[in-house]
């Protein structure tokens, strides 16, 4: 049997531990939803006020030149590229996951457009994130140009979904829901075999867990850096193209900042060579400054360490979990093999809604997914054994102390 | 003739002069440029702060509800509404201003393949703002479906240009170059007599002069909260939307935070009731929250003062040029005639690069854009009329101080 004493000595031993000083963390919470919003760098509050004070305050206008702004999304780009297996100059950090998305499905299709005119099918997952898949309705919608989306789900598996009808398949590495992670390189294999271009959404696998798009033969990937990244709330996310794609063709979100030459101020547009025709409009400076704060508290140890002590983490939670909540009704819906499993645990309580506001009220914030999701992030960087045991051991008193069947549990609200 | 002593007897009697303590100037700078970058809040370091400590910090995913982070693209909006003769819940804050035309024109073009099909031009100036020119030309490309963008010029004047081929006419306010301003009432009148439907590039324009999008009955607008608005470097643009088009269709860019019911985690887009559908992903949230910063500094006053100072300002730039420089060879590119001037005043010079770094090295910032133009915008928020004495008194200084016929001054290049 585990003991909190257990977890106290596995800390003790634990060589990422003093990478918890580097986030300002509250008091009195164990925070267990870095996979929705990550917490603030010590770095950050330093770095705002030299964004504000020197660089927008007295530089203004000069700091596009003096302070980098216009190279930021590159330069920031390319300290992420190490962490998702990508190369020097193949990502920016700029606008959304969303937009992303959108950029990377209007160059894969036209990709196909040119090669393979009759795939008019793109593939992606019920079961994945929404926007993913409001985004692919946005697309079509827009085209209308006889393009339909397939989703896989049980009813429908990957190997079925992928026919020659299929321009391009749009999955997330890790699930949001269920923390189920697919095997990027067979899954793109796969897809290739098929002719599918592959667009991979990393929001919940970068500073997760491994990813190696260019060992992987990826294609596109997007992802967003306030999660496990640690970037702030609403942090600009990134676009990775295969470095084989990045001048074929422009980007329909063809704005001043991915031009080749912004400042002729021509009235043509001409894309940048390379993966800044992937840029747009004007970048939130401060906003995307502190992304580097996360980004350098990660460079401080390796993915391969965080994904160790990742499982370790994520194995005590349901360890934990098995040995004292048995007699509830949970249900672990994340995978129990490490190769399939991203770096949250997730279960379905029938309250799971009441449930996860008991947690949050007692301290314990993770959050609520519809249908009835409790779902638990757990980010290495920061996160101790001692908090798993702590965590759980509140989910334990929280469910042995109300009759959870109880009418006033079962009502259900959206949540943020 | 005009001396430095009215200058100074002006800004005694000026009733804005107070609003320039609202704003953290740098020392020994006369900034010329704040229609490219505003400056510096007084209230955005704390305001800052408390994002980062309070609502990030402390808050982290909660703050989404407690701070108000959801509400904020909507709020932010309403505040700056009245800026604009825009209504309640008819304007929100997101994205980039590129963006934000891409939204407006995939729905204006939308609306006119429902009512009238065969229109297939959108009308811009070939003066225009690049990027509304490159966003225009990233859609065309990707829909395929025959759009042409016609281009009003000396050449052809817009009465030439509008006929029943036109869908779309998408034009600047205030052109970011000359300073020229559109009678907004009488073109969108002019626009609707053809059947075309207007978007209005407000870049220039919100916060500098008066707009009544409202009562110039236009169908779309966008524009920027980093320059005259002090927003901050790259702050999230605004997206104005008639409230007669917002319920009739999507924006192809769906995201997540246009969904009616974000939180069920439908797998269909709905997208939510008036304005909010033109969200997308998730917004850079310490970069919205400073917005307020400068909106709040702005709204201490009115555009009517704004405007009566901003035009003293011009007219005093312009004719101390007239008096002090008039032996050199600076051609106003400005139009003389108020109803057609906006908030800043640019010059012509054969060497006009070479000056422009010269005002810059005596801490006069204005800017340089191609060809020959020597740009100073005038934010009536904080200058005073003797910095514009100074800062003509420094233009004329450096012209009188070189021979700029020799070959050094001719050289080139672009500027940030």
């Amino acid at each position: 049997m585990l003991t909190r004493e257990h977890c106290l000595a596995a800390d003790a031993s634990d060589e990422l531990a003093g990478l918890r000083q580097q986030f300002r963390l509250p008091q009195d919470v164990i925070y267990l939803d870095g996979n929705s919003l990550g917490v603030l760098p010590q770095a950050a509050e330093e770095r705002s006020l030299q964004v504000l004070r020197a660089e927008w305050g007295e530089g203004l206008i000069r700091s596009w030149n003096t302070a980098g702004w216009f190279e930021l999304p590159r330069r920031l780009g390319n300290k992420l590229a190490g962490l998702i297996g990508a190369g020097s100059d193949e990502v920016v950090i700029t606008d959304t996951t969303s937009l992303n998305i959108f950029k990377a499905l209007a160059a894969a299709i036209r990709i196909q457009q040119q090669a393979a005119p009759q795939r008019k099918v793109i593939v992606s997952e019920r079961d994945n994130f929404p926007t993913d898949l409001y985004m692919i309705q946005g697309m079509m919608d827009l085209l209308q140009q006889g393009y339909e989306m397939r989703l896989i789900d049980d009813s429908l598996p990957l190997e079925q979904a992928l026919n020659e009808d299929v321009a391009v398949l749009l999955l997330s590495h890790v699930n949001y829901r269920t923390g189920a992670m697919h095997d990027m390189a067979a899954v793109t294999a796969q897809a290739r075999r098929h002719g599918a271009l592959t667009i991979w959404d990393l929001a919940h696998a970068a500073g997760a867990v491994p990813v190696d798009l260019n060992a992987s033969e990826a294609d596109f990937a997007v992802g967003c850096t306030y999660k496990y990244l640690n970037g702030g709330p609403g942090s600009p996310a990134f676009i990775w193209v295969a470095a084989r794609h990045q001048d074929r063709f422009w980007q329909p979100l063809s704005g001043w900042w991915g031009h080749s030459r912004p400042f002729d101020m021509a009235a043509d547009y001409q894309p940048a060579h390379g993966i800044r025709r992937f840029l747009c409009g004007t970048q939130p400076i401060l906003s995307m400054a502190l992304v580097e704060c996360g980004l350098d508290a990660t460079l401080q140890t390796s993915m391969t360490a965080l994904r160790e002590k990742s499982l370790a983490l994520t194995d005590l939670f349901i360890q934990l979990v098995e040995q004292r909540c048995a007699h509830h009704p949970l249900t672990l819906i994340t995978p129990r093999n490490h190769a399939q499993r991203g770096s949250h645990v997730s279960y379905r309580h029938p309250q799971g809604y009441a449930v996860m506001q008991a947690l949050i009220a007692r301290g314990v914030i993770g959050d609520y997914r519809e249908p009835e999701v409790l779902r638990f992030g757990i980010t290495p960087l920061y996160l101790r054994h001692v908090d798993v045991w702590d965590a759980v051991e509140t989910l334990r008193d929280i469910l042995d102390g109300a009759n959870w069947d109880q009418p006033q549990f079962q009502q259900r609200h959206a949540v943020t």
